[in-house]
């Protein structure tokens, strides 16, 4: 399993009048935290693109637990638990720190196709990607 | 059952570099649809939180099946299939409509709580809502 | 001059906790007014587009003089009020109908160049966009 | 004068269809600016709504002169020239580094007013505010 924590604060624009932030954002938090995640494993997405490979997002879930407000600071933390194959899953939680304890405010994940950005048709995991995750996996 | 049809266009702040409707907007649509769907039944949105009553999501998920393009039309089908109890759940279908064909670009669904906004607990489902939905639920 | 309304409700998504609409959201609205203002002139952005010319944004300014709430319907109005050269400039007014009056809540205007998509280079005002205007500039 | 550097990433969310970040999203890059520069003066946001002070932007205004591309690292670059009366000013350069170079994306500025959150009045600098600005106006 690969593990990666990113922290990102709450805007104002992230809020609604509810007060407390909007559930589409947390998607966005996802994506931060996903980008980061394979940067962090040396598989940038830019890269990626350079490569000439494209990776729609193929589905996706939230459950919200505990609301997120403005200003907070949330950990986005990212887990791949197995070594994809058509597609790659990326599970999160989006967490608050609150006094030394981690209240979980947030459960969600997303598959991720591979695509060819010229033929645009599915390719399998390419070898670069699968040999960056190969020392995490069992 | 209730089905609701409402149209939108995708705006260029919809799209996102890949030249498609970014992901995290699907959930934007679903929110309007919803919004117009309670509307339809006489239960708009704002009235129940003139009534007190605020409606959270509690779980989200959408499956993306075709792209959406820059100024397409798109029709989001609203549907309740049962008369909800504690929560309420919606699902959801993008569709584009081509010459006579209708393309299903997305499935997905959420669940909504109903809360006291006064006092912050969990309702269950007031009766004039109960009362909106009795015609279409057996 | 040419003048056209177009009508968009306020969103949950566009508030933040202050209630109102978040004061970003107005340059979304601006954005659809000319989208639609250019659609009824027969110049639709994508057909602009599809013949190789892009329009980005040079400069933009709202002025903020009422707030917008939850579920308005606002009329975005879009003006053009002379034959552009280089840059083409859109002048907004966003209006709330009350009790057959109405209330001006933001005033704004932004500019766009024409650019031609494959060589990146600046272009003067196309003359197929010019022979569209023309009926409504002196 | 107070000059005060922030850092922000451009997401994929920020970027449109044209391969560049959106028009819109320079004033959300604004508000992190704004927020950051006003924290690491000691009068951060949440502090002042929760003195009762809300403080709506009244008007701003932005130039683009280079695109912003996704990944793009972009500094933030807020300053505060003048000891605010009624309104305070901000104003903000978007800048890419780049081999050493300071390129600038994009200027701007807004103002924004001081208003009682109880009585929605307009109020003058709180003296707070005044104090914390003090050391670096003349």
């Amino acid at each position: 399993m690969y593990i990666y924590d990113f922290e990102i604060r709450v805007e104002y624009v992230d809020t609604d009048k509810m007060g407390i932030m909007h559930n589409s954002r947390y998607f966005l938090f996802f994506e931060r935290g996903r980008t980061e995640t394979m940067r962090s494993l040396g598989i940038g997405y830019k890269k990626i693109e350079n490569k000439g490979v494209t990776m729609p997002v193929v589905e996706q879930f939230a459950r919200y637990l505990l609301p997120a407000f403005y200003d907070d600071i949330l950990v986005v933390r990212t887990k791949i638990t197995e070594m994809p194959m058509a597609k790659i899953r990326f599970d999160y939680e989006i967490i608050r720190n609150e006094n030394g304890t981690e209240n979980l405010l947030c459960v969600g994940y997303n598959t991720l196709a591979f695509v060819d950005t010229a033929t645009n048709k599915p390719l399998r995991l390419p070898q670069w990607i699968k040999d960056s995750l190969k020392p995490y996996m069992d």
